[in-house]
């Protein structure tokens, strides 16, 4: 199941909803455009219509919220309604739910949005021991081995799919970065490596754009990367639940006007996002719609390729079994 | 005026409402304890009513709304209604305002929170030069005085006024800083220096409570601070609108267990709020609920005086014009 968060046009506003992609559109190649999504709280609310609940709308709304943070603090109980949901929507003939809601958008008829528009935090990782021997100068320290170190971005900056992305005025160095984002669906605190797969809701795209050279200015402060990351993080196509994907073994692929320039895996993690949850969870609770990035896979940016993006550069970050996530940067 | 978010026990569960320290106990030494408050939503509901407004409680809650960030959308409009609301307060001999919701409480009738118990997002910046030279081995790097260098915190972390902060397992040195912190009150972008005064709804005390092994250790990773930081982050006891402080000239000082450790004011930053602003805002936009800490004055942590906190230690922050934000720290 690929989940998605989506925008409808309505007389009243665009309105955010929750979608799967639809089942006979899972075969297809989608990475080109939109797929067919069914509206999952509209087709929870069919089914239950269908069986006689006497209030359908409001119970979908309540099993299956139209905001993806919310449906994640429902818990697996929320991915099992979606599931339902789908395979209602691909049984039935009905074309709208309760209160006239639409079950099923075509190609063209919403916008996609970034699964969560606005995560609840952003923490990011740099966990991939090749990524960080190409990209330092002089030998990775010690704690690098020690701990899994990471930065917190910014959950403000979350672009869509498809979004064309400004590139700031202060930095001219463009580069993307090809990372998995597992996602959180549930709070905890103190959560030993052993019981993290739990709290872990499922795994999205990540594209940490980097302004490399206000980056490599501002680090030399010691607070971390700031203005070189917090303009733009791409997240999406879609969220994938953590049952529907083989993480570790996932192919991903970068590839920059068609051309591909990275390729990889996050098998190659040294550390794990089970330890990744351990170590951020001491002292600190985690709460449904934290997005964790892996960092980049090796030779997963220019920075470590020795070439940058230009202006008009398409970004495409494939990984199989989640979708393509696709931007193009403009100076 | 001075105000405070506080959480209000009811027959269906504790409910959390935004109040200001009643004006005949501002004058009163509250540092002890907690002050009088009035329940901002009620009292404007109350001055509504006797108006003779046919629905003062929910006009109330549209201009006075009874979560912080949810006020402080309303910008000047919100702090101009809320001093109205005092001054009501202040005159009418009424104990409760529409639907009977109390409108004053007593020391011992609420439990403070936060003035900001989530805010949307929290950076903090090291832009004092004593600190950094008191801080760093060694010499400050030209990019400091370039920049204002800053990292990211945990808006998930902010512990109430007077709450006993349990240290993480993981540290054994256990430090506070002394800073105040400006609160964001409008959506803005690319905003000049000399407008940034606008987007600044007023100020705080801000801990920014760091465990100073781990925090050694992590910064190694290049990546910023994280789990030496994220674990508790001190903010209140009330917000001061900016109109009502003199933010530049106002004493701060830290102590220890009754014993002056630290003092000084913000006027010693390198890098004002105002550039900060300008800052941050570049291709970034900055949201109602944000916070910006100055960074630690000179002097202002146990790191630069060679002394840390003990188990049991009493953290007093005092702003004059703001409060005293009290913690202990418990191993």
């Amino acid at each position: 199941m690929k989940l998605a968060t989506f925008e409808v046009k309505t007389a009243v506003g665009p309105v955010e909803r929750i979608g799967a992609v639809a089942e006979t559109a899972e075969d297809e190649d989608t990475s080109a455009g939109q797929a067919t999504l069914v509206d999952l709280t509209a087709a929870y609310g069919a089914a239950l219509e269908a069986e006689g609940e006497p209030e359908p709308a409001d119970l979908a709304r309540a099993r299956v919220p139209p905001e993806m943070i919310a449906f994640l603090e429902r818990g697996d109980r929320a991915i099992d309604d979606a599931r339902d949901a789908l395979e209602y929507a691909a049984e039935t003939d009905a074309k709208r739910g309760p209160g006239g809601a639409i079950i099923r958008y075509e190609p063209g008829e919403y916008d996609l949005l970034a699964p969560l528009p606005r995560p609840n935090s952003l923490r990011d990782f740099m966990a991939i021991e090749e990524h960080v021997q190409n990209s330092m100068d002089g030998e990775i320290d010690d704690v690098w081995y020690e701990l899994p170190v990471y930065y917190k971005g910014n959950a403000d900056s979350v672009v869509a799919p498809g979004e064309t992305i400004q590139w700031p005025a202060y930095s001219s160095i463009m580069d993307y970065e090809l990372e998995i984002a597992a996602v959180i669906g549930k709070r905890g605190r103190d959560i030993p490596a052993d019981e993290a797969e739990e709290y872990i809701a499922g795994y999205t795209v990540f594209n940490d754009f980097s302004a490399r050279d206000i980056q490599g200015r501002e680090m030399k402060g010691r607070l971390g990367p700031a203005k070189g990351k917090d303009f733009a993080n791409g997240l999406g196509p879609y969220f994938v639940p953590a049952d529907d994907i083989d993480v570790l073994e996932a192919p991903m692929t970068a590839r920059i006007d068609g051309e591909v320039w990275s390729e990889g895996t996050v098998d190659e993690m040294y550390h794990s996002f089970a330890d990744i949850i351990e170590h951020v969870s001491q002292s600190e609770t985690l709460h449904p719609g934290d997005v964790i990035g892996s960092g980049t896979v090796g030779e997963g940016c220019g920075l470590e390729l020795g070439k940058w993006l230009e202006d008009g550069s398409t970004v495409e970050l494939e990984i199989e079994g989640i979708g393509t996530l696709e931007h193009t940067v403009v100076e």
